[in-house]
């Protein structure tokens, strides 16, 4: 099956906004086993539409249009598809119960542009869009289908995962997929597809992995394609087993989890706290773990420790081993970890100290030099990175990361 | 002027990149004077990509296409274009020299396919590319101009910026443009909108205004179109002169400057430090704060006091205004604040203190319910803030910015 993509709206051909639509149904698309033969982006102008209607339906058996459905704006649209379609626009009595439902829930008067959207060409097949007021249509023409949804991401997501691929699926046109991404942190992209290497090597031929690195992690995407997605979630999940004995300590997660929320359920399961010292991470750390909800259950505060007389004032850090070893070494490391813990009164703690760039590195200590330590009821660890680059930004969150990665583990008592 | 975008590459259309180089090509178009008709985007295939050619030169006075020239894929591209413009591909010789002063520099082999990349065809005008080794190619043809730009972001808007741009204004195809872009915090949109409703309403027929706002900033974009783009420059800065006096103290900065880093600059100036304490911002604005590159100058650190027991023990809040007013209060922000700038030593400070939700609101203290205060050589400055909406992170970051915001108002002296 070949597909093409329409999207409709002034917005993308002046640029103001990126057409983030056609890649997200691209990439679905495409899971599904169905190739996307071209992208067109038209604006909201009647010849322009119908022109791009007729090219779509002479190259492509599926053609999804996105846009124009606003309801300031879908007069042209919709009105164009009817001509197209040869139909003319009725009432949709179950489309208007739905969208006077949602406007009484929010306790907002109703206009006309909004009892407007449930006017609806005659011979589509409505899908019903629980997350907005405009729905989707579905109309098939000389054995090409032309499914319409609004260009709202959340709204087009919803449609294309709910109701347009499980029809497509249904009748055979598309196949079923199945997605499950691994999250790994602490070992290099490079390295990691070594050790991988024979387990990837003997993945069942309906699994296809990829490697999706970003400052955070590296994320193993596994994705099998078949006809039955029970089925494909047993040989995804079997594979995942394997795959845990292999890097037992690296994988944090899976999908969209967040390792400063990992770390958050392990402490609130276990009824213990946390605090933090900060240098070269610069409150990042502290940030990262406050971005969870809740996180006040478990979570005492930081210490951002930027000059080296706050070190000693505020972590007790010795005036001796910052003279001796520099702030950047594993003895200040590790009392700027026992000290926060000390001071705040946390059941663990971590701490960071570093060069993050762009200057201030020396030939000993280059930047991208980073100390962290993590400390638990009975001991302290501590570890050496020289992150490569001398980008900040990337140093800080890299260097957060791996901390929290650390923490995850002492938690654990994998360390 | 009409023009149509092609963008080539199978990356698009199986969804793995975000097209976002059509989006700034038609920005930049579009203020140069220029209508983007339709964009398209094709696979790397012979036969589709004549196809779209045909199809533009149809539509558009200029056409765009990026994409498909990196060392592996220009055979295809190349070649295509060749068969559309009756010519063949001959060595480049400035194009040849300047891709093996480029390979000399970095100390690395050329292969053939490096080679090939000088190989060009012999009817355009090349457009030397001094970001990479695959140059632009400018055709023209029955009164369409057609120009090939590699799809590496960076290249294609140096090519575009630097050598498309200039001669199209030069043969009077495309205007001159001046932008800048004034950065303003504290004030919601729809205030400014009507404090600047006279201004606006008087400004030149050649400056366009645009409201971009996001939860850092309500930015400004001033856009002059015209002729001569130093009298754009010219009317542009006259007008912003006007919008300082009427909203002296909303400006922070202009085009890509950071709040933490304006501030950086004045403490660094004055020769003064800052310390900051934490509590709904978690550590963001730390954060912020050492994102700017030589910070450790004028930052001494932050606490983060997440529990109340770290207010009182290491910013002296007393427990009695903890129990009397709670810890989202006047009297916590102002003790925090006054708290970390003694304990840390340093000459300004500021502190937050709220609810950043989702959860945690009460009646009285709905989500969103944050107090500030800056603390300087004098006195201390306290005010009280309900952002709307329960989304953490966006509370965070606008809580956040709005302290940094009083505390550069404050190094002014203009609280």
């Amino acid at each position: 099956m070949k597909a093409e993509i329409i999207t409709i709206g002034d917005e993308i051909l002046i640029g103001q906004i990126v057409d983030t639509n056609s890649a997200w149904i691209a990439k679905e698309l495409n899971h599904a086993g169905i190739e996307i033969f071209q992208i067109t982006s038209v604006h909201d102008d009647r010849e322009h539409i119908l022109k791009a209607l007729e090219n779509a339906e002479k190259n492509a058996d599926l053609v999804i249009i996105t846009g124009g459905l606003g309801p300031t704006k879908d007069d042209i649209t919709k009105k164009v598809l009817c001509e197209y379609f040869e139909t003319k626009l009725i009432f949709h009595q179950p489309t208007l119960d739905a969208i006077m439902q949602k406007f009484r829930l929010r306790n907002v008067d109703m206009n006309q542009l909004n009892k407007d959207q449930a006017l609806l060409p005659e011979s589509c097949t409505i899908l019903s869009n629980k997350q907005g007021t405009a729905p989707g249509m579905w109309f098939e023409k000389n054995d090409t289908i032309f499914i319409s949804v609004p260009g709202v991401p959340f709204e087009m997501e919803y449609l294309v995962s709910e109701e347009i691929l499980p029809r497509l699926r249904e009748t055979g046109r598309a196949r079923a997929i199945y997605h499950r991404t691994v999250l790994t942190q602490g070992i290099p992209e490079s390295m990691l597809a070594e050790k991988l290497e024979n387990w990837e090597d003997n993945l069942p031929k309906e699994i296809k992995l990829a490697y999706l690195p970003n400052p955070m992690a590296v994320r193993l995407r596994l994705s099998a394609l078949g006809d039955n997605k029970e089925k494909l979630k047993v040989l995804v999940e079997q594979e995942i087993e394997k795959l845990i004995k292999i890097i037992p300590g690296y994988i944090y997660g899976y999908d969209d989890d967040e390792m400063a929320g990992v770390i958050g359920k392990l402490l609130a399961e276990r009824g213990e706290t946390l605090a933090v010292a900060e240098s070269c991470t610069g409150g990042y750390i502290s940030h990262l773990i406050t971005s969870i909800p809740g996180c006040s259950e478990y979570y005492k505060g930081s210490v951002t420790s930027y000059s080296n007389d706050i070190k000693q004032k505020l972590l007790s850090v010795k005036k001796d081993s910052l003279a001796e070893f520099g702030a950047v070494s594993k003895e200040v490391a590790e009392q700027m970890a026992l000290g926060v813990k000390e001071k705040l009164g946390s059941d663990y703690s971590v701490a960071t100290t570093g060069i993050a760039g762009p200057d201030g590195g020396t030939e000993e200590k280059p930047v991208g030099t980073v100390w962290i330590a993590v400390a638990g009821k009975e001991k302290v660890y501590s570890y050496k990175y020289i992150f490569v680059g001398d980008k900040r930004e990337r140093n800080i969150i890299r260097s957060s990361q791996t901390a929290l990665q650390l923490l995850r583990r002492l938690i654990l008592q994998e360390l």
